[in-house]
Order: structure tokens, then sequence, then C-alpha cells
């Protein structure tokens, strides 16, 4: 397992530990990690605090996110895709789409590359979690 | 003037007098104010709280946001524009786009209503803050 992509994973599981959406991200530059965060929906009481997000906040104020990969355990949903493409961040790397297939072609038309590695582990999670409470799950993607 | 813009114009020009970049937010409900915000990239330190991801921090988890409108005083960019668009906010009322046109096209072809007032007062706010802080501008476009 790539670490960075375990990294986010680590988030995603410690969100579920504090009764949160278990969606983890890491941004990183030059082979070190800048920033990591995890959904926050639950725990700060934030419908805008995607995993992504809250990995954005925690990396502060950078001067340029050119040179910068994005690590998500899910497919970025659009306010999440928006951002990459509006901070110019060439790169993202997602553990899997099959349980949200999320905003990948808008990203892609806007030049930025997405590999989504599959993983089952992370598809796992989400199905464990998306059973467990359905209606939150629903909360997060807006389809309520 | 419409009193929701003007609330999100008393945002923007509170967050100039904090030292930050003039450009503020509201959400609204059947004519009821149900958040207002502004950008605190400098005040937190945090490339994400644009005006509009203010507003919505401040609107905390909405059940749904489908009978709201959002107000701003600049165009979305395509950060805000994407929380529109997952949102599913049918309706964007902005100030101005003289000075930043934002995601309007993206917005639309999501089905999101877009009106631009063209305020004079927004223009004449951003060019002040544009010609007095051009550096910190081009940090929040992310066009260093």
């Amino acid at each position: 397992m790539d670490q960075f992509m375990q990294a986010a994973i680590d988030e995603a599981r410690l969100g579920r530990s504090q009764g949160g959406i278990p969606i983890g991200s890491v941004l990183v530059r030059d082979g070190q990690l800048v920033a990591r965060g995890h959904n926050k929906r639950v725990q700060e009481d934030s419908a805008i605090k995607h995993g992504e997000m809250d990995c954005l906040t925690n990396a502060g104020r950078q001067r340029s996110y050119r040179d910068t990969v994005i690590y998500s355990t899910l497919m970025p949903c659009f306010m999440c895709a928006g951002t990459i493409v509006q901070f110019k961040i060439p790169k993202v790397i997602v553990g899997e789409s099959r349980t949200f297939d999320g905003a990948r072609e808008f990203m892609e038309s806007h030049g930025v590359e997405v590999i989504d590695l599959d993983l089952q582990e992370c598809v796992d999670m989400m199905n464990e979690f998306i059973e467990a409470e359905p209606t939150l799950w629903n909360e997060d993607i807006m389809e309520l």
C-alpha cells in the first residue's frame, strides 16, 4: 500500500471511530506529507468539511498547489472537485469510486489527472458505513 | 438595495475592516436569513474560507438546500460553484462579476439560476481592495 493512501485510510478510520463519516485525505508535495484530514460533518457540525476540505484547511495558506498531489479514500464530489480545479492541484489519487462516482469527468475536463486505485479496503470501509448509517451518508451527499 | 445583498455587502465590509478580503455571502430560505459569512483567508489562515464557504459553515447541517438562495458580493469561483452544485442550491444572486468572472457557465450548465446584479458598490469595493492588496488577492484566486 502506498504510504500516503494508507495515511488517508488511517484518517478515514479515525473519523469513523469518532462517530463520523469514514473519508480521509492527505496533501503531498515532493514525497512529503503537507497535511492530513478527514470528514468532520458530525464532529464539527459542518456541511463543508469533507475529507479533502478538512485536509486543505489543515494545510493553511499554501502559496501554490501546482506541485502537490491530493489523496482521498473516495472520488471527490463537485465541492471537492471544484476546489481541486480552483486550487490548480494537478493530480488526484483516490481509493475507490464504486460507492460514489463523484466528479471525475469534471476534474479531467479541467486538466486534472485522476488515478482511481479501486481498493477493496476502501470499498469495504464505505459499504460498512453506508449500511450502518444510511441517513447520515445521504445527508453528506445531499440526497435527502 | 435588496436587504440580503445589503447583508452580504455588510459582511464583506466587516471582513475588510478585519484586514481580510471583502467578499460576503448570505443564505436565505423563505425570505429569512439562514446564515451569513465572509472570506476568512486572513482571519482564520484558511484557503477554503471564501465568503460562500464561511456562510455555509455558519449554516451548519441543513437537511436540504433545495429551497434556499445564496447571495455573494462576487461571482463564485470553482470551489464555491462546485459547492453550490453539490449542495443543490438552485439560485445564486451575485453583486458583480467585473473584477472576477468566476464559474457562472459551470453553475448554469448544472441548472443553477445565476443573477448578476452588477452593482457599482461591489465593483468599487473589490477594486479598492485589489489595488491595496494585489498579492493577497492573487493568492486568494490562486494566481500566484
